[in-house]
């Protein structure tokens, strides 16, 4: 590309239709100069992910990310800023996990593999067995007790590349990862390995949460990395038994305290009015958590150092919230929601953000019909800056207790096609971000925020 | 973000707009389907990236890409592949250049910096001379040939972060490296440093085509890295003079013969009328030119594999065409004209793709009104793939030759917010690219080239 000038959208402006539009146009420029120029979002992140790190529910690290965080409320100009304490569940990784194939020649082939968040581990003898690929529940429930006790079950359920939003891949191949334990523990499995949900061919394991139901025996569960699932799903077709050892020494501890961080810019006219933009301040504790969910977090401190900073004073209260615990049991959101119900708060809408710091295409709305109707007027407002969907849709997990009080949801989309080549691996690192794709997000969501700030819902 | 399936588009099936629709949204679907599990883009792109490099015009490197895609057209199964010769501009780099700007204490701060393209060298004694920054044409006519006369001009003009379309910028700035050099030679300077056209601040230097005025001498021409520009900018406001060498021996030999490299498949019905979808196979010297465009060149022979892999046969004639000469002289873009001309061929539509292997978003049409209306009934057939405007824009500079003959052309405008940090640069790598973000644009543009095949236009 040697020089083109691109005049697609010049006709936007001209397309708003009415002059209400037209001055919320020029505010919203305001605030998407202040953040494309001056905007902290990035270096914010750089602070989360190489100053502090992986920032597991529970860790001496997530305490710093509340520290760290409240700091950079301070700074983006909060009015009031607070935390608001939370029991979280208190899994530790313990030592680092090791396994292998066991071939014929007497060799081992070393996997690359990580426990699943949540799970119980093998103690430090490990788990050795025979080891069978199924591709579906069914096929586990085709071999049943005679064929599985005893065995280690390896859950091959790849990504469908054919979906062009990956969080339905996500969501259709994750049924191994959040609930293959138990199903093979039904047949008297010993252990379970799980294909990474990555939608490419690496050598990153990917964890996650795991659940356990109480009825069966609390199996291991391991993901192994893609590049290695292929590899035994090869040499199974060769030979009829391999056998699979894997060692994991994690384990559930007794609950910790930590906390949600709230900073909030006092509304000017209706300050009861409560409208929450947020993400969450734990990760996974493989990865320096920069996508998921750093990139929410340092996005939504930057919607009151933007509104701060350009001078734009919001009629109803803003109020950013880093939530503690989304990964390993949502007990922030659900903080959240009760501190909410106890002080009898309004709240109006919440904001989530929690799909990546990728270059952003729509927003989701869980909410009623009329309520999107209403959004849908904005529209023109945002196709300038990358958004171009409103429409019925999943909002985010730390915001949906707040379904109980009926506030109307909503959450950030970016582009998917990059977020589950490093969700919950090693690589979701800050190298892996975009500055200006953070940023444009942070256009997106400060000029949702402003909005409805502005004229409620 | 542990889990949240999304329903997003699963409403715009049924917004199709009749049953011709729905039996095109089938087809496409094939296609995609097809393009995104079994797609051979990624892996040819690795290939020119990795076993062939830059693809400088000229170069013993854009012979054997030159050959690499003629083999991997006719492994796509195009009916037909040929060469199409081309004499082009040979420009070569020369030795590494180098350059420090003097301190006052003695020492040298070094440079990181690069010869521009199709310029004159310094030659091997370099250039010496006081530096003097100016951030506009206005302030150089300014200060006139009194004071820059004997100097080395510094043109320091950033990308305004503020525009959302980063080509918007780029052309913007970017008016100091294609006509700096002249503008400063005016007034009598012995060299331009010229602040790299990028939109993050990092120590590559960022090369591209320079041109020259022949009313005034030729001097040479460098590009210096954003974070130099901006440590240098600073030392100049604390000190009045600086002195700058630089040392360049690149220089322009005598034309080199070349080639386009074209594949086609052969219209079942109308044949005669030719589809031409495209990208530029030379790139800068400094890069593996991934981005720029060695994925508009592996998109484009996708769109014979997959028409031939999913056994769709388009009515009309599909040629894929790996422009040579982009970069530095065009000359390929106009040899397809002239051969086009002299065999009488008739042109009935051209695709480009050169704004990187990025998610895509659009696509920008340089025909007439009417035939933009057509086309924009097609929108909903892209929508879930990504492409969700078709409007008036800039189509490619490989193809822009055919208007001469009245061609509609377009160009596939993939999001715009992560090329300027790595274009004409040594990080525009096979790694800065994401599989399914080029295979999406593949997509988009075998999608679009089927339909214009199916329906004309």
């Amino acid at each position: 590309m040697r020089t083109r000038v691109v005049f697609l959208l010049a006709a936007i402006a001209a397309a708003l239709s009415s002059n209400a539009q037209v001055s919320d146009s020029i505010t919203i420029k305001r605030i998407a100069d202040e953040i494309m120029t001056n905007g902290k979002a990035y270096e914010n992140l750089r602070f989360l992910c190489k100053n502090i790190g992986p920032r597991l529910s529970g860790s001496a690290n997530a305490q710093k990310a509340v520290e760290a965080t409240a700091r950079m409320l301070k700074e983006a100009g909060a009015d009031t800023v607070y935390l608001q304490p939370c029991m979280v569940p208190h899994w530790i990784r313990g030592e680092k996990e090791t396994g292998y194939i066991q071939l014929a020649n007497g060799s081992k082939h070393k996997l690359n593999l990580c426990a699943l968040g949540n799970a119980v581990g093998t103690g430090k003898k490990g788990a050795m067995a025979s080891v069978i690929e199924v591709r579906s529940f069914a096929e586990l429930d085709g071999l049943g007790e005679k064929l599985v006790k005893g065995k280690i079950i390896f859950f091959n359920f790849p990504m469908n590349p054919a979906y062009i939003n990956t969080f339905n891949a996500y969501g259709e191949a994750g049924s191994a990862r959040r609930a293959g334990a138990s199903a093979a523990a039904k047949y008297g499995a010993i252990a379970v390995m799980v294909r990474s949900l990555a939608s490419n061919l690496d050598d990153y394991p990917h964890t996650g949460w795991t659940g356990y139901n109480d009825s069966f025996p609390k199996i291991p569960a391991v993901a192994i990395s893609t590049n290695d699932a292929e590899w035994l799903s090869r040499e199974l077709r060769k030979k009829m038994q391999l056998t699979a050892y894997i060692r994991t020494t994690c384990e559930m501890l007794a609950d910790a305290p930590s906390y949600n961080v709230v900073g909030e810019i006092r509304g000017s006219i209706l300050p009861e009015e409560i409208i929450t933009v947020g993400g969450h301040l734990d990760s996974w504790d493989l990865a320096e958590g920069a996508h998921d969910d750093g990139a929410g977090c340092v996005q939504s401190i930057e919607i009151i150092r933007s509104l701060k900073a350009a001078g734009i004073k919001p009629k109803r209260t803003v109020r950013a919230v880093m939530f503690m615990n989304e990964e390993n049991g949502g007990r922030g959101g659900h903080a959240y929601l009760e501190e909410a119900k106890k002080k009898n708060e309004q709240h109006i809408f919440a904001l989530e953000s929690d799909g990546g710091g990728f270059t952003p295409r729509a927003f989701g709305l869980e909410m009623k019909d009329e309520k999107i109707k209403k959004i849908q007027l904005w529209k023109d407002l945002f196709f300038n800056y990358g958004v171009y969907q409103l429409a019925a849709g999943g909002a985010g997990s730390d915001i949906e207790p707040l379904n109980e009080l009926g506030t109307p949801l909503a959450g950030l989309y970016p582009d998917s096609q990059r977020y589950f080549d490093l969700h919950h691996a090693a690589n979701d690192s800050f190298e892996s971000v975009s500055k200006r794709e953070l940023h444009l997000g942070a256009v997106n969501m400060a000029a949702f925020v402003w909005l409805v700030s502005e004229y409620g819902l």
